[in-house]
């Protein structure tokens, strides 16, 4: 029986861990959850989940609130409560599906607290990269990537050495403009880029998936996971995202993991590695529903947040931070109406250049980057706003 | 330094093993090599190949005139001759790179012998895979597939348990006549036959790709190899031949093998596993020379030798060396103009329905099925010949 801390309960990604926990009562079981603020969702699922003995909430009124209403949890909120979580004795596999910057902390605590990690939160490695990688050397801890590219690059390294790896081929769906060029760009909406092609994801990373700075970000990921130079990680267009990911060999062999895009299989490898658990209440994926797969070059003129995120990446110190916190902010900006989609591009990579670079950074460096980086887009765009 | 005796040294397979060792000098080492009537090419092959002490050829007058010309080397003939090569001393691996149902005595042989096999001969499982099982479990051999599709299968099975596999997804290209309905077969020439729209080989295997009859073995070939039931193997039609074949897991997750339909990558993975070694003179795949791939349902309708496989394979005994041998034959009265295209896959339908079935046949009663199917396709049209 393997015991599981959730972080981001109530997201995309806390709720399928969830349903995988649910569907092997005899292999999992989640002692303590986080939320942030949808308490009534956190509600709704604590009904399902006995085993479920601490959870923390985003706001200490509602964790009151939530503690009188259930004395037999311990409630905490906030940071700390996070970091409580993750510094708990009794089990096994941390799973971060926090979206954002506020990930990286609660990985570093479960970290130290000499717990396996399954990681869905990006920012823990785009940020904290070289932190994160001492840390788990330092304490011997192992890191299962849940984000299906990392884990399609996983499962296909499997039974092979990292030495014989030639090249990573992370796959990219294009996002919402694929088949528009960059003078088509100038003009488009929020609710235009929010229609990804293939799924529903979240705002900020289906704005990230058209800009492709979620596949620079994967890049960033796969360099820490993998522990591969940026030379040997490729990004490869896929409009159809069947093919999650691929490793070429030095024999120029490939090996592919694909499938349909159900993030409950990366999630339920990453729990039970390295084993393969069933997958329930879905039909294996199909290839006659699927009989035309494409593959076309993520041009870096088209795309140049993915540019960006190799030079960040080889630059290394606190330019992850920077470029995330960048982002983070423009794409919120782009949202509400405040700046254009090209401005995003513009804010982050301006952010990278001028703001001050840290080439070894702390944690607290790290923690400052970010909040800088967020301050110096919004004053770029103040005078438009207003 | 692994030690390696090679059968078939003059076909596509062996020429193709030899480059890779030539390419490994460090690794490998060929000590002994069979070679058929190609005489001169098998001079050609022994200048570069220092290692070599004994060799085997066809005929007895070709090994006499050998033997004067090379004193240094041992050399044998005929099937006394392969059966000597395989109970050698002084060697690791036996690659059986032999076309026909010939190359199965050898591989017994080598097996009793205590060898690693590294198998491109179909025939040793399509028609004896039962007592070649028997055996490797016997004398606790380890089997290797070369065949393109079985290395595929046996490179995504890596890292992963085998309770944990769904099935198997062998991918066919369609051969010659994909394009064409059955209706449209009835006056095809063997010419058109040949013209192979995704590579050069031999004369039979093409033909048997047109037929599916070489898909077919190769779905027998996958359940000796793989110990699945052949409700968990299928086949998919995939023209670009990119995708090698696919192993399909209990969570959904699908793991693939593919790249350049460069047969050097198998050959060389079944003699450096579970190393890989750098592949030499050959670029990596390159997926924008491949922007699309297809896949579509391969119909035992339009293929009833695929069907035929399926069946044979299920009810076992002598039924696959008998439907082999009425391949052997159909297959070369076909190129000889002597019967239709669709005559073929009535020659083998035939012969495996109205043969003596033997449930638990010894290696002599298959020696005698095969002897038989030939004579009786031959016989069944005899009329029609002269």
């Amino acid at each position: 029986m393997k015991k599981i801390v959730l972080l981001g309960a109530t997201g995309s990604i806390g709720t399928q861990t969830i349903d995988v926990v649910k569907h092997h009562r005899d292999e999992f079981q989640i002692v303590a959850i986080a939320a942030g603020n949808n308490i009534a969702k956190l509600e709704e699922l604590l009904v399902d989940l006995p085993d479920v003995h601490t959870i923390s909430v985003a706001q200490v009124d509602a964790a009151k609130q939530l503690q009188e209403k259930y004395p037999q949890y311990t409630v905490l909120y906030g940071e700390e409560g996070l970091k409580a979580l993750a510094q708990l004795e009794d089990y096994d596999i941390f799973v971060n599906a926090i979206v954002g910057f506020r990930g990286l902390v609660p990985t570093l605590c479960a970290i130290e607290n000499k717990r396996t990690i399954a990681l869905a939160n990006k920012e823990t490695l785009v940020a904290g990269g070289v932190i994160v990688k001492d840390a788990l050397k330092k304490h011997g801890v192992t890191l299962y990537p849940i984000d299906s590219e990392h884990s399609a690059i996983f499962q296909c390294l499997q039974g092979n050495a990292m030495k014989d790896v030639s090249r990573l081929i992370v796959t990219a769906s294009g996002g919402s403009f694929r088949h528009l060029e960059r003078e088509q760009l100038h003009d488009v909406t929020p609710a235009q880029a929010l229609k990804h092609p293939n799924w529903n994801m979240g705002g900020r990373i289906t704005i990230d998936s058209a800009t492709m700075m979620n596949k620079g970000f994967e890049v960033i990921e796969a360099h820490y996971l993998f522990d591969l130079p940026y030379d040997k990680i490729d990004v490869l267009i896929h409009e159809e995202s069947i093919i999650h990911s691929m490793v070429e060999y030095q024999d120029h062999a490939i090996i592919a993991q694909l499938g349909s895009a159900d993030m409950r299989i990366p999630i339920q490898y990453a729990l039970s590695y390295p084993n393969r658990l069933e997958m329930h209440n879905d039909e294996p994926f199909n290839f006659l529903k699927y009989p035309t797969l494409h593959f076309r070059e993520a041009s870096y003129e088209r795309y140049p947040l993915l540019a960006l995120a190799y030079e960040v990446g080889r630059k290394e110190g606190n330019l992850g931070a920077i470029m995330n916190a960048a982002d983070e902010m423009a794409v919120e900006l782009f949202l509400k109406g405040k700046i254009s989609f090209l401005d995003i591009e513009t804010s982050i990579i301006k952010a990278v250049k001028e703001l001050p670079y840290i080439e070894h950074p702390t944690l607290e460096d790290l923690l400052q980057s970010d909040a800088q980086a967020r301050v110096f887009v919004k004053n770029l765009w103040e005078g438009d706003c207003e």
